[in-house]
């Protein structure tokens, strides 16, 4: 269900996340990922971009770094996060950043799918 | 449980939302609110600030604005945002923008608290 409204010239809705498309990231190291793109310039955030990615049993991110930060926060599942060279375990409720320019990834550590929102500056929304 | 490293010069860490303290909102008007400071800049989040609010049954926030948006994300529970006089139900899962500006309160609408990620840019941290 969306609700649709406009205000301030934007136009506003309420997402059910599971309505927004999950598409598979196609990233050279990149294994059983895909991400939602909840919240971007489209939508009026100028600020920052709000990403849900989803990563099956045994998938990962690539193994890269960026000039931007990600801002963690996870929904579901468990996983790992490897933070230039230490792993770090990660579970529902946990926030983590990933520092501008550090090399990181992510990999699912169970039997289900490891959902968690990533959050970037609009730079990194691609 | 805290995993702490140092990287890039900077302090790090996974949190568990849950040890972050839960602190009540002061605000005139609001009700019954309580927020945890995610990440901040304290945690080297320069761009954005991410906030977990809990409202109560019956609580609510002002009815407000200011010039800074709000990216919100639901947890838990069941609420109600009011933008710009009218209403949107929310529940676990949904998305909305608050454009910065625009009049907006958060209510609580169910027997349990209602428990969303609020993002703001730096200005927005208070």
């Amino acid at each position: 269900m969306t609700h649709n409204t406009t205000g301030k010239g934007e136009h506003m809705q309420v997402k059910k996340c599971e309505d927004v498309p999950n598409k598979p990231v196609q990233t050279e190291g990149a294994q059983d990922v895909s991400m939602r793109l909840l919240l971007s310039k489209e939508d009026g955030a100028r600020n920052f971009v709000m990403r849900m990615f989803e990563i099956g049993p045994g998938g990962h991110t690539p193994y890269h770094s960026h000039d931007w930060e990600h801002e963690i926060f996870v929904l579901e599942g468990k996983g790992i996060v490897s933070l230039e060279g230490q792993d770090y375990p990660l579970s529902a409720g946990d926030v983590f950043l990933v520092p501008e320019g550090s090399m990181h990834q992510f990999r699912s550590a169970g039997p289900q799918s490891f959902r968690f929102l990533c959050l970037v500056p609009p730079r990194g929304q691609a």
